[in-house]
């Protein structure tokens, strides 16, 4: 078997995440590792409502196989969506995907070869980095600070790689409320981005799954892509606005790239599903998803707040972490005398999963970290796992203090 | 921007027959060149009642992100299905994809490297072909004759990449009322495909999206994965017999395979579709595609029927035919003198399209032939087509005889 298996292939690993998912089926266990958004969150009521009405007037059509580029009436809503956040397209320029994970190795394909470099934020989504690890692409990590990636750090690491002769292709990031830090790239970052991918020849592909779900104030940016419609390939998905298994994601980008990504899409999938489109469709022309929206601030609002109040009132000295604005993740600081990797095991004793950095850093590091997420649990769960994760850090020795600052580590 | 193209994107190209579909969009045109159900074998009113029935019960989990491999309970009913072939299997062996377009494409990542060398029938489904080219496979096609792929044919093919030091991975192909011949491989040639798989260390990759869809009687044969449990993959889907909109196919191979093809797909898709999934389970549980598959059955046979009468009472001399024991093709060999190209343009301007036959042939060989699909169009309009289509014909001099058989030409 093994001699029929492609290089490709020989790389690939399971999903440290999903195998994690394995012990948070233990109802012993609270998961604070997963990353899904919260079934209490989910319109099901409204959805029923819209869904009971669009079977009576189901169309076959909607049974049918559709378009590769997605549903046109779906485009146009993805289109609208897109302009309320700044960024003005056409059709041409959208494609709808079966989920934002399909889009990304869609893109991936069309893109890199292997050996090609692909330059991400470090921590990262863990998602991106497996799809581009499996692609065999040579993944070049970039530090972070409040501002998101460090421009410094990505002009060194540009500069190391062009004299390394490496082929830059793709320049990866989430720059809203990322996943795992929960970093907001600044607005002159962004423009700062814009001009180095010109310079350099770079395509920017921006992940923004989660930019509608700001708990404070509206993010303080515009999407990269709304400042150049050549440069970015700009990725965001239904799933954490709305729901997750109805896998369809839409991506925006130059329309010379979009018609091959159309291509690689017709001889590796046909489309997104129909059904889903329809339903989607549905939801947002009735308005549900649009509540569903305000809903979900409100209630990812609440949780991160449970978050962070047990994470104050358990966690010893020398712990330290963020205040995500947004998204589903608290980014967490351990002392250098803790690793996450060892820590994790002592947190299964006591209950409580989380993911340790090392998975969200493409260079192995991180290891002084780990990500919390608060989507997933109900508030009492949430409490208890920080009470549990907190158990865990005190079988450590720590020193009393620690200085320390979201820019000088991740 | 090209620059920054893939190898593989620099070889993808547009789907001819998805090209075919603009044109097809033409209401004063009849096309013959489609793939698709009739929606009008949907069982729409069956699956309106299932989904309403659904909606009402509707868990937040069929809106959440499912597992990879797929649902457990779907992953059931695909065993159960593939049972009544004839093929034993375990929940381990199994993986659900988006739709087999999907699984082609995993299957291909996990296995070929490029100028690995992908044998095929010849002719064979365009999006296999554009699947393996996309992954710059080296394609080698094996004619066939009523029996199927020849495997007097199929020694010389290996024999020939042997001496030529080709890699030989994979050996595709459609065994039963083949697209687009119509054939169905003989039980005793599924026999000895098994055994040159076993003695080139090839894997089998079945495709059976048509074999439920006989006329008939049932198919000749069981599947060849019925008769070697680590040599073939077989993959099979609900689109055909159920409703290809909710894109959701099964992939049976060996455990070990199975593993790594999840692994491709968690950085590639994560999962099918959540809701797709838990409609079809209930379509299954409920009846409805048993009876779907019934009521197929009648349907497409009565449409069969109706293509075969108007070739019969319009074509002229000279060209012939098959007679498609099941599936959704019949394929129509030409007199020499006939290009099925130049024959399309003429053809277009009588008002009807079909899909000549180079494009199901990885040599590019096949100009004496094209596809004419009678799942499409409504009675009145298949017999239209064909009449249109044998007054295109009739622009060419034919000799008054043409000695031909299948045997001779696919």
């Amino acid at each position: 078997m093994k001699a029929l298996l492609s290089r490709d292939a020989e790389t690939m690993r399971p999903s440290p995440i999903r195998d994690l998912a394995k012990l948070a089926a233990d109802p012993d266990i609270i998961s604070l590792a997963g990353s899904q958004p919260s079934e209490e969150a989910f319109p099901l009521e409204e959805i029923r409502e819209v869904l009971a009405g669009l079977v009576a007037k189901l169309p076959a059509r909607a049974l049918q196989y559709g378009l590769t580029k997605g549903d046109d009436e779906l485009r146009d809503v993805a289109l609208k969506m897109m302009a309320r956040r700044g960024i003005e397209a056409s059709r041409e320029e959208v494609i709808l995907t079966n989920g934002s994970q399909r889009a990304l190795d869609l893109i991936g394909r069309v893109l890199i070869d292997p050996g090609d470099a692909v330059i991400t934020e470090m921590p990262t989504y863990t998602g991106a980095i497996a799809c581009f690890r499996n692609l065999r692409a040579r993944l070049l990590g970039v530090p972070q600070d409040e501002d998101g990636m460090r421009i410094d750090k990505l002009e060194r690491v540009i500069a190391k790689a062009r004299v390394e002769g490496l082929d830059l292709k793709l320049l990866y990031l989430i720059p809203t409320f990322q996943n795992p830090s929960g970093a907001t790239l600044s607005p002159e970052r962004r423009k700062e981005l814009i001009e180095i991918a010109e310079r350099e020849n770079l395509l920017i592909l921006e992940d923004d799954p989660y930019s509608e779900l700001f708990f404070d104030e509206q993010p303080p940016a515009s999407p990269v892509a709304s400042l150049s419609s050549d440069r970015v390939l700009y990725l965001s998905s239904f799933s954490k606005i709305l729901a997750p298994g109805l896998r369809t994601a839409f991506l925006r980008g130059p329309q010379e790239l979009i018609k091959i990504i159309e291509q690689a899409a017709q001889a590796s999938d046909l489309s997104a599903g129909t059904l889903d489109q329809r339903l989607i469709l549905e939801l947002c022309h009735s308005g549900v998803m649009r509540r569903s929206i305000d809903n979900a601030r409100v209630f990812y609002r609440k949780q991160r707040d449970v978050q962070l109040a047990g994470l104050e009132e358990f966690m010893p000295a020398g712990i330290t972490w963020n205040v995500p604005r947004g998204g589903f993740f608290t980014w967490v600081k351990l002392p250098e005398a803790i690793n996450s990797e060892a820590l994790l095991q002592g947190a299964i004793k006591q209950g409580v999963l989380f993911v340790p950095g090392p998975h969200f850093f493409v260079d192995g590091s991180g290891s002084d970290t780990l990500r919390l997420c608060f989507s997933e649990q109900p508030a009492k769960k949430l409490r208890q796992g920080v009470a549990s994760l907190a158990t865990a850090v005190r079988f450590y020795d720590l020193p009393s203090t620690i200085p320390w600052a979201l820019g000088e580590c991740c």
